[in-house]
């Protein structure tokens, strides 16, 4: 008889390895799926200081012991793409070569950010280039740093770096801002205080600096003239792209593309969980994402056992 | 001028802790305060297994790592029982000796499980006595446990652990369960399985072994006449209670005394936020009382940056 696990989960970041350890620990007969390496975005993570019960950190250490947690429990891990997922009483996961059958679903999907494309861009990740304020911005206090973006994101992100540094550049491609307007509310008190400066028409051409950043060429859109600002920190946030392909046409998904899940992590679809970067959630921390992997598992295996 | 603080926390369990690391790094001017000891109730838990990124950690150690990273940040902690909140534009937080002022409050009042009240009951705490199966359940694979209670938790409690131990016993007190019926029919699965077996009209009555649970003594209320079960563990779940006295003519409470919060972890009051195990929450566990602090300090700062 083909074997039925209790949970397989989809993706191997912190969400997914959280939820391996609730669900192993509950009994439950556990495999997980991954496409690329352990540990997702945070592995891009260079230094992390706002994980609880680490003071410094780096990605890679911290999914290296949480992938040990994993292992000590037993769990069952294969380095496969998921192809289709198939909806049931008992749920049919198609990888290239094998199929997988499971009664429940935790989709640990992921997200990504957009980059913008530049070389430097990836040469200074972790020496001055960040993706997330909320994650990065301490490191920059009183400090001159860059916000790309003229979207709700950008805007976010370059109040929350107005009250940490000495000064906040936004440099926004187009002539004008699209965020909420609470958003732009906030700013606009930012820049009245000195605090921020909004360059629109603005591009960034390059990041420079020796070993960390030091500086950016910046170009006007109009008059097609470089210029320079001497910065520490250049936050992109140009928009993220959550990794949810795979199921946009078995669960609900929002606007901008993440699953959208209720309260116990249930997506629109029975005995299919999410968790993590990749659902509609309201802040993208490795913390959270652990929190939503620990629920999902323990609503997955509630849901189990109420099924048979 | 009197001082004003952008954020005051009241509690430094792991979600006030958490809290703490992620205003400071906002940079907000941050206090917190606590009436008794640091750490709340993860300090009474022996043995963790389910922490993201540590395999095995008592609750002390944990608590430990916590406080040296708020410390780190200059965070300021005083250790004084608050006795009232005055909400307003700017919010109040009186002790027996001072005032203190803040944008934002972010109340980390935990809760505590309800006790028996048997002196071998504390004396077994972390022994093979707890009063959380998705924390310690792990601890008792193929071994026999007794839950003491009829209540929802007690039968989900109950259910949780039949997929781990090898036989659970479930003490009631009364003639009847009082469970939502979801929980029953599941429970009804595992006592036809052999898993579960319930016993009514019964009280324990004392709680044996040497250096360890090895059996406990029970009493039928109807016969009076006491009987023993060996077994390794006893999870007394006989209620939980939210500790929200405080705060019950400020904000919104649910039925069970819980705060209410949205998504955000704001509380029915603009300005004060909540997070942990004193919410209504889905799952009480130190990493998600952790996101919770995360989210809930994320929010304060936003919205101090769009009153001001």
């Amino acid at each position: 008889m083909e074997e039925i696990y209790d949970v397989i989960i989809i993706g191997q970041g912190v969400a997914g390895m959280t939820a391996a350890v609730y669900a192993a620990r509950a009994g439950a007969k556990v495999l997980i799926l991954e496409k690329n390496a352990v540990g997702g975005q945070a592995t891009l993570t260079y230094e992390i200081g706002n994980y609880p019960a680490f003071q410094s950190i780096s990605g890679i250490e911290l999914v290296d012991t949480m992938q040990k947690q994993v292992h000590a429990l037993g769990v069952e891990v294969r380095y496969c793409k998921v192809e289709k997922i198939e909806d049931g009483d008992v749920k049919t996961v198609f990888t290239k070569n094998k199929q997988y059958k499971a009664k429940a679903i935790i989709l640990c999907l992921g997200a990504r950010p957009r980059m913008l494309g530049l070389p430097s861009e990836t040469q200074f990740l972790g020496k001055g280039v960040s993706y997330c304020a909320v994650c990065d911005g301490a490191f920059f206090r009183n400090k001159v740093v860059a916000v790309v973006g003229g979207g709700n994101t950008a805007i976010e992100e370059a109040n929350y770096l107005s009250k940490i540094t000495s000064k906040v550049y936004v440099l926004v491609r187009k002539d004008k801002l699209r965020a909420q307007q609470i958003l732009i509310d906030t700013l606009n008190k930012n820049i009245e205080s000195g605090k921020v400066e909004v360059l629109y028409n603005t591009e960034l051409e390059e990041i420079c600096g020796v070993g960390k950043v030091e500086k950016v060429i910046i170009k006007n859109n109009l008059s097609g003239q470089n210029s320079e600002i001497k910065l520490s920190g250049i936050f992109i946030a140009i928009g993220r792209e959550a990794d949810t392909e795979l199921v946009k046409d078995i669960v609900e998904l929002d606007e901008y593309g993440y699953i959208v899940v209720d309260k116990n992590k249930q997506t629109s679809v029975n005995g299919i969980f999410a968790a993590g970067d990749c659902t509609n959630t309201v802040l993208r921390q490795i913390v959270t994402a652990c929190a939503d992997g620990a629920i999902a598992a323990t609503s997955a295996v509630a849901s189990i056992a109420a099924q048979k």
